[in-house]
């Protein structure tokens, strides 16, 4: 499982720095930008963990994840000029980063309730986006999800392969599939510019009249 | 129970298309909307599972309710020019959500702690609010409930009435009782523009001078 | 324990005041105004018991405190005019919050989990700004903590007096340290202007250059 940790690490880390990036540009202090940090590598998981009962989340009984996420954060508040030009290996980490919390969702959720599909693939979908939901309300914005490009379907689809292909090979291997399938279509659709539609009233006029 | 069925249905059809409408005015894309939906029908019921500790919550476990939210949000997307002019439908629909949800939340928790009134009147109206609470924190409005109109007050006497009635009568006669009540106050304040006061700073200055 | 219940009805009462501030500015009707009160008050509190499992929080099985935060925020509802200048008065009491709910939120967690001080100390901090938090997010405000001041610092380092000295002492005398540094940190800040950093893009540009 070793290598499976090091891609959670670079997950805290990615949504880390956008979750400080987003807290800089906001103008919030020091202190405001750890946590706008710390909320959005760790939030998904939190609210994973309180839907499926399992208390105190794993974000506050093994501090290795905060203290990775709390030094993302700093080194984003130093090196400020030099990551927020960062914007390709931004997007590469990010997009692992969905991959491996999507995995890390959905697996969990299978520890605990395997006959449920519906809520597997839930807790993957939330535990993949819910960082940075978490972000956008705390910085005042709709969530970034909500509004733009293929992020959450890469997800969603992420936590399907993971629950089809689940027993039938290794649980790591089943995770590595997952992560695989998420960065995959997330990384296509930024390149392929693909979005979801979006309801334009204006352009509907004419047909209304 | 099939009646009360029906109409816990159309709460979350209600409920969820005052979501989507919401989403589609903030210009979210499809995905955001289905999820503006699906978190005004059953963020309510959500919140209050966990504040209960009933983990995971129902809206997890009974796929039924998520699919008939997803139904009721993609069907907005589908009809909105006329949907959204279905003003009069739309508030009736809304008080009977309010009325239902305010029922099966004071119901779900006096089934769990049927001796603290508090603890049932707060769900209550935490379930019947509390979706339109997440819808208005996610389109970044200040909640609606919080502005105008008697709204969580409906709530409230609904759920006092059952707490007063119940074990008098059947469980699901005393839901009925809370739904009617909620339902009735909600629907008078609306034809009557019953508000509640609000503080206005400019006419209390010439009191002050 | 006389004197510590004493304190939390102070802090209960400081945050609800300013939640009910932050709400008739909002413009929020009387309603709106004493939910923002109550949730500023007991907030923290029950976000802090649903991370440790604590289900259903306190705030819902003692009615007592939503009754003292409910009489603030209607008393200052009445005498608007009044307590919206006593600026000072606020500035202490809302210290003495700080600082009480920083110690009952450290103690509750250590009852529950004595062995993990990163909880413990998490749980300080999340019951002491919890509130300000949802306070801001429900009225559309970046966390007023996440910008300005040294306000969270305070109730760090309180709880990590509180963790450091807790078994030495009796449990209420450790809660008076937690609740005492926390109250100095903040006063200090307060009295000598003290902030955390803000990142200035501006001001670094001329670097870049």
């Amino acid at each position: 499982m070793l290598l499976i940790n090091l891609f959670i690490y670079l997950g805290i880390i990615a949504a880390g720095v956008s979750g400080a990036l987003a807290g800089i540009k906001k103008e919030l202090d020091l202190f405001g930008v750890v946590c706008l940090c710390v909320a959005t590598s760790l939030g998904g998981g939190i609210v994973r963990d309180l839907l499926i009962g399992k208390v105190p989340p794993a974000a506050f009984t093994d501090a290795t994840l905060f203290l990775v996420s709390l030094g993302a954060g700093l080194l984003t508040w130093i090196f400020y000029q030099k990551i927020k030009r960062l914007n390709q290996l931004m997007i590469v980490s990010d997009a692992v980063g969905l991959g491996v919390f999507t995995a890390v969702g959905s697996s969990t959720a299978m520890s605990l309730y395997s006959g449920n599909s519906f809520l597997i693939l839930s807790m993957g979908l939330i535990t993949g986006i819910g960082g940075g939901v978490l972000r956008d309300i705390f910085s005042k914005e709709i969530p970034y999800v909500f509004k733009k490009e293929v992020y959450a379907i890469a997800s969603i689809v992420g936590a399907a392969s993971y629950i089809f292909i689940h027993g039938k090979v290794s649980e790591t291997f089943a995770m590595y599939v997952c992560l695989f399938v998420t960065f995959a279509i997330r990384i296509i659709a930024v390149i392929f510019k693909v979005n979801f539609p979006v309801y334009r009233e204006k352009t509907d006029m004419p047909v209304d009249q």
